[in-house]
């Protein structure tokens, strides 16, 4: 009964509209193979100030508590939107309303409750004007009322939404005059007819806790089942990825399961079609929700690990002896004498130096191969390697290779120093003092590589880095982070290409770099930040990339990066993003900068890099 | 020499163009009674990679250190705007160009250097895209470059702009990349050609440190004699309370005092021609750049100076003079029995006493007062008054006026509870407690008051208070401040009423209050919060008002509120600003928050009264 589903799994609950007699209904629901139910709060009652809380069932004693934990969602009487009372003090009376639900709804335990949808996002179009409901719903989060709720079920109160344009610009002003509070969530009802493609994407990035499918967003298909519009099924098989619940809102009749069963049965169909999930979309899960700084390679040193997840990256190894191999076999058509010196800088355990190894071998040359590692415990696993694999040509070098007196000159040198970000492991300051041992004619794998940038909406990655690793101040919002979980995000415009780096760079150009990258906004968008991609240049046209235009499908050693910005800015559709990308260093460091100056300018993150240095020692 | 002006005096200073002999040129500028000079802090030389810095100057060793400080100002050379290059090597050079003047100019010790305009200010109406210029200078801010400078001369660094809509654009965009730094300020040519009379109005509110005179700013009169055009004059008439230095920029030529000296004596005869201040202006002069939070007189007792201060203004107790005698004339002519029963809550040291008495013996009725106040070394004042000015037919009563067994009814309740803001200092609260001892046709004088807000560019108010009293948190931008300067800010739109109280309350309405404001903005603005004001009613006619539509002029004892925004918002012109105030109780404190919906929803500012409670105990 898995009510937060995993990636493979799928919960499906209905809406219960009469609460007589909870433990029937739950037995019903389970014989149906419904795996949960949502409930009333409260009793039917008069509106207004004639409200008088009763609540739906007697007590709760009536279900232990696991019971009202797993299988029961609460749902807050409608009509209790502040912003639609006509008086202040009806406003209050309202407001107290919705705090009493609450409350009970955080007494019973329940998972979570659906709020009723502002009045705003019913308004066709109109933005409402009132902010109350908000306010209210605001301060009780704030005051720590679900501050109980286990953490893996961080959104306990979920605003019920319709997925249209309307809809959305509702959720975004409410959640943000929540400030952001990580414990609200969506209840997103799937009615989709004149909302544009672009516009139902928006919320795969932000927190849908469930899907509620009412009567009238099923069609029948020609044999009389339902089934679910076009967009509707594309924009729910969507949501499946990123584990939202599915609730079934039937009006309840003598004929009841008639209408519910047909289409929990389609529901599943649907989920089930969907192709399993690829060995990169697992490990992404299994990282889902992290938020990670960046690696420093040159200030620490990696876990063996940490070494033997990345090595079995099915796409990365490959690619380089690709490279290598494409290398070997033009050095040998030209004639030049061999054996070919081979430079692994940074080999670790010694990856690189197997596909180098490979690639010699299947192209007929003789190498001298030098793995030169940094840390001394990999360096042991090299050793015995070279023992046990009978590396007879590799000579393991432990060692800085800015520092390394190397033998001879090598013909190519082969590095796997990329960050997510491209450059941001300071493959370029690395690179740039190791080649004076390359010939002049020489080669460096990877020859080049690009970091792109695209701003997005990402609600969840924005919370999380704002209550940060730096303790929750500015820092926080000034780091940028790895983020394992491609889904966290949603990009608001095109990827656009910002810093470049080839090698060898013999006129030692300064690493530094500024670009100006300006992004078109399609639909109306709160940017929390950007994402950043690498897309590398191995040999010839062998290339690794996590740019969505080229990605290489099936590795996962890189996730994509998220710079996020200090305050989200709402930018209406049509509007361009300006936005500013400075590389700069000193003595000790090196540090990205980035601002906007449209649709309006914004400070200069990480001035100096104060907040995310990233050290050169 | 006042290079700080005060509002009494005016420094003016000419540009220097060839800085030969410094000391001839300063012994030539006294001689003129000029107050200072600008002069260039480089020699000239070539520009862009060819520049190669050598100073105007032998060395430090030219000047006494006194003099530097007092006596000149620098400028950075033209042409060092890193936008304007079209390499990223060249627009290091200038970056490092402009870095090695500014060290120069804070070697020297120089009150502040002249940064020269960005290219995007001299671009007709086009926005300049970099803003490498800006990372730069912000960079040296922030890294302490004039950290030492003292804090009186807290702006080291004036980027000059137009007075233009382009000039100020480019001004937002600058110091919004420094993030708001307080040590950036702006020298401002005084070019307003096309420009509007509100565009012209924003400067008010900014950091303006000298205003620059160029010849083509000046006409001709029939006479002969140099003038401003109208609209420059206006705005410079205004900047003289902000207390600007002048520069005229003069190009040089052997009749340079042939064009300096007449245009110096008609800038001293337009700030001669001032009116002098008032007594409310010095007062506010006195206190100016404070911020400070509002009393809690429920809390803290105020002392014998604060009393005293707030007693010597020349109008309140005039105007409640005048209520209460309108009030027992009234009750005279209606031919009720006497003596009539006056109350004054908080009587303080007794102004409101005085005041009454003086009502009685005008309108030749008896009374019976009685003054209630609880701060008991104010009590002793009463007493003393009591014995010395003969005071028979007042009683003086120690204690809270919510908890006083009053021993009759009264037929008047006087009280001067208010804040700046009406309401912020709980009067409601106190007089709702106290009208149980009100006679049922009794009066309140105040018999209503009325809190009104604008939104308001600030720069300085919002850098002060991010600074803040309460840490640098966000608890620093979610308290309201009593401003004690009229002009730290600029209004961006009209003021409008926001809570309204009456009394008595017989019907005890809760004093919650909830008020949804939308403001239009006439020009592109940058908020950085509210202002907030008061309008009361006394009786009758009789009102005191801190509202500009009818402001009690020479009143000084209530200064503006200020309620900043967490980040300013930029908003375009044409745009609405729709706000959402609440005023909120429990059973410990009474607060205030608020909310911006458009031009885009911002989180809700003090929730639950997190940052600033008013205590009611």
């Amino acid at each position: 009964m898995p009510i937060r589903g995993d990636p493979d799994s799928l919960s499906v609950g209905h809406h219960v509209d009469a609460v007589e007699d909870i433990r029937s209904i739950l037995r019903q629901a389970a014989a149906d193979r419904f795996d949960f139910v949502s409930i009333p709060l409260a009793a039917p009652q008069g509106q207004g100030v004639d409200y008088d809380f009763r609540p739906s069932v007697e007590s709760c004693l009536t279900l232990e508590g696991e019971q009202w934990r797993t299988v029961v969602v609460g749902r807050v009487s409608e009509s209790l939107d502040p912003d639609t009372a006509s008086t202040f003090s009806e406003a209050e009376v309202l407001r107290s309303c919705l705090e009493t639900e609450l409350r009970w709804a955080a007494h019973l335990g329940l998972q979570y409750a659906i709020l009723p949808p502002p009045h705003s996002a019913l308004d066709k179009g109109a933005t409402g004007s009132g902010c109350s409901y908000a306010r209210a719903v605001g301060d009780l989060l704030a005051g720590g009322l679900f501050s109980l709720a286990a953490l893996e079920d961080a959104a306990p109160v979920a605003l019920q939404v319709p997925a249209t344009s309307s809809g959305w610009k509702a959720w975004n002003r409410f959640r943000t005059l929540c400030d952001h509070h990580v414990r609200l969530c969506c209840a997103l009802e799937l009615t989709v007819d004149k909302t544009s493609e672009k516009e139902l994407e928006r919320w795969l990035a932000e927190p849908v806790r469930c899907v509620i499918l009412s009567p009238s967003t099923f069609l029948l298909n020609r044999s009389g089942y339902p089934v679910l519009p076009k967009k509707a099924k594309a924009l729910l098989e969507q949501l499946f990825r990123r584990q939202v619940q599915v609730i079934i809102a039937e009006p309840q009749s003598v004929e009841q399961n008639e209408g519910l069963l047909p289409r929990l049965s389609y529901i599943a169909r649907l989920f089930q079609a969907l192709p399993p999930l690829s060995q990169a979309e697992r490990f992404a899960y299994s990282h889902m929700d992290t938020l990670q700084a960046p690696l420093q390679p040159l200030a620490d040193n990696l876990e063996s690990e940490t070494y033997e997840l990345f090595e079995t990256d099915p796409v990365k190894y490959a690619k380089y002896q690709e490279a290598v191999f494409i290398f070997l076999t033009e050095r040998k058509q030209e004639g030049r004498p061999m054996p070919f010196c081979v430079m692994v800088l940074g080999a670790g355990r010694g990856p690189l130096v197997e596909a180098a190894l490979k690639a010699a071998e299947r192209a007929e040359v003789e190498v001298d191969l030098y793995a030169v590692e940094k840390n001394p415990n990999a360096v042991q696993a090299l050793r015995h390697r070279k023992r046990r694999d009978g590396w007879s040509s590799v000579q393991v070098v432990p060692g800085d290779m800015r520092s390394w007196d190397a033998p001879k000159k090598a013909d190519v040198i082969i590095s796997e120093l990329l960050g997510s970000f491209g450059d941001n492991e300071l493959s370029p300051e690395c690179l740039d003092g190791a080649q004076r041992f390359l010939a002049s004619d020489g080669v460096c794998i990877p020859i080049s590589y690009t970091a792109a940038l695209t701003p997005v909406t990402a609600p969840g990655l924005w919370a999380n880095a704002r209550q940060g690793a730096a303790g929750g101040g500015v820092a926080d919002l000034e780091t940028a982070y790895v983020v394992h979980m491609q889904h966290a995000f949603y990009p608001c415009s095109a990827v656009k290409d910002c810093f470049e780096f080839h090698h060898p760079n013999w006129t030692m150009e300064s690493n530094d770099r500024c670009v100006d990258l300006d992004f078109e906004i399609e639909v109306d968008s709160l940017v929390h930040g950007f994402a950043g991609y690498f897309d590398c240049v191995l040999y010839g046209p062998e290339h690794i990339s996590i740019h969505p235009k080229n990605f290489s499908v099936g590795m996962f050693s890189w996730f994509p990066m998220f710079f996020p910005l200090r305050h989200p800015q709402y930018v209406p559709r049509g509007s361009i993003i300006r936005s500013h990308w400075w590389r700069r260093h000193d003595a000790h460091k090196v540090w990205y900068e980035w601002a906007l100056t449209e649709p309006a300018p914004t400070e200069v993150q990480n001035p100096g890099g104060r907040s995310w240095p990233i050290g050169l020692l």
